[in-house]
């Protein structure tokens, strides 16, 4: 049986990196001219043939919407799928979903599967690693082509596209601010590596509520981790060293998790430590006590996203320019935060 | 711009169901010849082309595995996802995942869409209007036709195709002889509607588990839920009319849901009342005490529909007789549920 060369293969083959290939085999000058060259020869040598996007476009309209979210397992960007899927659905479009498993190479592989002819436009959240290579050479590919697309959440500035993103920073101001109003003193914030865009903004809304507070920022009070599955070490060793009376979490894995933390060393939630952890997802509706949170509004982002991907693809958006909308994030004040007296 | 014509549409158009067009397209006797022919003719008129599965198997490898099912927002599946993308991946395909959001159109829909050239083969876990309605049509075709599809979960006997379940009655038994053994005497089943397969063999567990213990099953402790996203009601319910020492939940919504009840109601768990779910989701292990489930091992069963689906398409397995793998559930104690003495 005759099987269908990939990417992955001719990388494989090849011994170079995905990217390398895509590069290539778009004649991208990123590439050296000899490596080009090859790569060029081996794919035409085993009939490889890459997605031809302008094509697809001109020939047929598939009535899909492709959608590729970093994680499945993560409650956020599937509440945002579901948003996509409502949209969608009434303007007569199925939506096709792939994971990037937060790899960049999966991203560029599910681009390009997608793009050859199964899907007329793409809504994505770029994986971690690609925000931090900061290499966005398969988007800029599809837009150049012709095939709309829009980011949502985890976006960049480098591309010009249409966006759906929440108030990060002023949200977290805002939170940050609600337990500097009820008398939080020592504010520890949890937070991700900085090359997460929405880990770096949040961060900043934490520093500028602080500021702005004329509170001190204490480096120490700060805790930046690399793998959300597993913060548990890190925010066990932040009680075991630091003194504080609140913790805001930048997002709800976090947040519970230190919650429990507290819970375990005896302290009372809200009396000892107030907690607010942005996204309002299940883990914080089902929290007890139930968690304070920064509702993220993932099913309204995706309604957004996937209206304007449609006004885009039905040329209801016939505007050159790109849109970046903001969603309003809102402040959900339950169990685990004081009132303001 | 000239724009595909969907089946959805050739239903509007024709005032009849998305399977009848389904069917009729395929000249099911199902359907009165009169509306087959008419629906024909409408299809022919518009140029409407039905997925032709057997000829995109004989011309192409796509080497994309499509998994549709049922809900996005909803942990367990998305375990089992992850698990097929594990496998997938090494083995060098890629996933493209659907959702029928528990709709039977939507499911025809989604596998019409995928079928057509997009993927060879096909993942799934039936959607409760499916099971409900008892129309496996569209399963049936694609199997006949060649594709390969194996079924996880939610399961049909009548559909002749490898399967992946677990031990649902068996663990359910399991877990409900462990609350008996640590002295429960009226235990309590949250449980869904009956045409949920794995609800019902859950329920059947309980039963026997009841029984052999020499316990009567009383039907006012069996409370059945339709509406997963709404049980608050009905659970607060039973706490209202009925005295129990312990909760059995099917599903992880249901566990969690009953013991933030109980707490409301200033009964210690699980002093007062222990409680077991069923799944060992993100909110059992959050939860606080953290929750006792039954551990539905999600990715494994997705690692072994992955498998068995990528054998059948790599001929590696040559089989002409289709296989069931029971994968077994596991009990996992954690602080819900008294200690045996």
């Amino acid at each position: 049986m005759r099987r269908k060369l990939t990417l992955k293969q001719i990388a494989k083959e090849m011994d170079v990196s995905i990217a390398t290939v895509s590069k290539a085999l778009r004649d991208s000058s990123d590439i050296g001219l000899e490596t080009r060259e090859k790569i060029q020869a081996f794919a035409k040598l085993y009939n490889y043939k890459p997605n031809n996007i302008a094509l697809s476009l001109k020939n047929r309209k598939t009535k899909n919407i492709g959608v590729i979210i970093p994680e499945i397992v993560h409650h956020f960007f599937t509440t945002v799928v579901s948003g996509v899927e409502k949209v969608a659905n009434k303007r007569g479009y199925n939506v096709i979903v792939c994971l990037s498993d937060e790899s960049f190479d999966k991203e560029v592989i599910n681009m390009e599967m997608l793009a050859s002819g199964s899907i007329d436009g793409f809504i994505m959240s770029l994986s971690k690693e690609t925000q931090n290579k900061k290499d966005f050479h398969h988007l800029k590919e599809a837009i150049n082509q012709g095939m709309p697309l829009v980011l949502f959440d985890r976006v960049a500035e480098e591309i010009y596209c249409d966006k759906v993103v929440i108030d990060d920073a002023q949200g977290t101001y805002r939170a940050v601010n609600y337990l500097i109003d009820t008398g939080c003193k020592r504010i520890a914030l949890i937070t991700t590596v900085d090359y997460v865009s929405v880990g770096k903004l949040r961060t900043q809304g934490y520093i500028n509520a602080l500021e702005d507070a004329g509170m001190k920022i204490e480096q120490n009070l700060i805790v930046k981790i690399e793998d959300t599955e597993n913060c548990e070490e890190p925010i066990a060793a932040l009680f075991e060293t630091q003194e504080f009376d609140a913790i805001f979490g930048v997002n709800e894995s976090f947040a519970v998790t230190a919650m429990r933390e507290a819970q375990i060393r005896g302290y009372k939630i809200p009396e000892d430590i107030s907690i607010i952890g942005f996204t309002d997802g299940i883990l914080s509706k089902n929290s007890f006590p139930r968690m304070s949170t920064i509702n993220q509004h993932g099913v309204e982002m995706g309604e957004h996203a996937a209206e304007m991907l449609i006004d885009k693809l039905e040329e209801v958006d016939e505007d050159e320019y790109y849109r970046t909308e903001v969603v309003k994030s809102s402040l959900t004040i339950r169990e685990s935060t004081k009132k303001i007296s």
